[in-house]
């Protein structure tokens, strides 16, 4: 048995809305993978969900993922998948993404990595699709590789690493309110100005000349969203507040993770990122909210095997 | 009398649509500046212009950066202007910028400077304003600081100077249609799609990481323009031939420079450029069209003094 974890992640970070995103150190999922003799993927065991994810392994991200890879190998070897999440499900957070990389790298090394990393990409994009009905790569490419990913485009799928400054740490603030991704992507306008569109690109071009050249005063004036945040931002209870706050504390910039509810603050060390989370938490103080707060430097390594009891 | 010079610039580099802009060694416009006791901004002499831009100084380019520069130094000095330029005319290579920044240069070392470069920047803009009705840097700034200028923003100017790759050169060519500034402003709609918008961020994200990297393939991958392109491209005759002779040459990319009715071509060697420009010369050979052809480095010193007889 051969257990792989997956990082959470943050899509978009404000001006890479549908293009960017970064992994966190923790929180994560993990899936182990062990070979059955009955030619079929199974999900055998799903912990963390309170029992809301569907064990068809055609409907389950990992399941998907796993069915996908088999597939390309022309395989027709049984694998059972046990999955442990250990994040909230639907907080943007990347929850499905985490479970598709997971299994698709647990799986991949049980089969004694056919694939590299880069060549996963179908797969996971392919497990992602199942819960989120298309295959965007915002959150599965930054779990599965770490880091900060931008990606460039999909035809064919061309992903650039992006550097991370030393001291980037993130605090991501997750309310207990539901926010359906559906509904977060109905809500968004089909057709914008096409002045939002050159201010959003030249703010992403902006982000990514500070990651290159650790300026982490242009970072900070890059993180704006005009795309998302003006339509999401109102579903998000507090939202205002809790950005004054965390900006107040000196954060390089705030928004919203993926699709909410979750909101992240970027900050340029790890003392900030502290002092930026308990301002953000006293924000939704006595406020009859119920919140998770996760501090993080950016994970830099992705998914990884965590367990091999194959040898 | 102070001499200085001015380089031509090409504005937008397709996926960098109104916040991007790099500048060539040549050509370029020279201006002098000289005092004179009347306490006045005059324009004295203007070349290369075929009788066409206005000697009223306020109206010029030049005359107009000179006379905000002076205002914002709360002086009443005299200064007289000789223009020279060295370019098309409304021909997308930053004609109007190229005198407005070289008058501009050329009148603060004349005062002593009493200005940084990058403090000049509301004198070049409000000269550009005079010839194109709105305050922009996609020409002004390259033409002043050199090298590949992402604006990030306007409130306040935030310039970010990319790096130059080693070997980058540019063909220019410029065929003699008219196509005005505000005709091709017109043809472009107000409102897009919101994917278009991704995807031209993605791209100008994808470009600069490239240029951080000197990546040549991924600058190639990069250099596309949704927003403008599609509509401009039609005003200008055999568009798509030029640029199907530019990429089979081995060009990284092609466009539109500024508004038009100039093309560009990106490439990785100088080798490459000149073989490039032949084949786009050939495109149109026997059209009945007429064009210049330039073949240049990327700039990297931007505006400077040519001549000081001051001393």
């Amino acid at each position: 048995m051969i257990t792989a974890f997956a990082p959470a992640s943050v899509a978009n970070l404000n001006c890479g809305f549908d293009s960017l995103g970064l992994a966190l150190e923790q929180p994560g999922d993990k899936v182990s993978a062990i070979f059955n003799n009955d030619h079929i993927v199974r999900i055998v065991q799903i912990t963390g969900d309170g029992g809301k994810l569907p064990l068809d392994a055609a409907a389950n991200t990992g399941g998907a993922a796993v069915m996908a890879l088999l597939k390309a190998l022309g395989s027709k070897q049984g694998i059972d998948l046990q999955v442990h999440k250990n994040m909230p499900l639907g907080s943007g957070l990347g929850s499905s993404a985490a479970s598709a990389v997971a299994a698709a790298v647990a799986a991949n090394a049980l089969l004694g990595s056919p694939f590299s990393k880069k060549q996963l990409f179908p797969f996971v994009l392919a497990g992602e699709a199942v819960a989120s009905g298309s295959e965007h790569g915002d959150n599965v490419f930054p779990s599965l590789l770490g880091g900060i990913v931008l990606i460039r485009g999909y035809e064919p799928t061309d992903v650039v690493q992006l550097p991370v400054p030393q001291g980037l740490h993130i605090v991501v603030l997750h309310p207990n309110v539901e926010i359906l991704t559906k509904d977060a992507r109905n809500i968004l306008p089909k057709q914008i100005p096409m002045k939002d569109g050159i201010i959003q690109g030249a703010n992403l071009a902006g982000l990514v000349a500070g990651l290159y050249t650790n300026d982490f005063g242009l970072i900070g004036r890059s993180l704006h969203d005009v795309f998302a945040e003006p339509y999401r931002a109102p579903l998000i209870p507090y939202f205002d507040k809790v950005r004054q706050a965390a900006m107040y504390g000196g954060a390089l910039g705030f928004g919203i993770s993926g699709s909410g509810p979750s909101m992240f603050a970027l900050c340029d060390s790890q003392i900030r990122a502290k002092q930026v989370a308990e301002l953000m938490q006293k924000a939704l103080h006595g406020k009859g909210i119920a919140f998770e707060t996760y501090v993080s430097k950016i994970n830099t390594t992705g998914a990884e095997i965590v367990a091999n009891d194959k040898a």
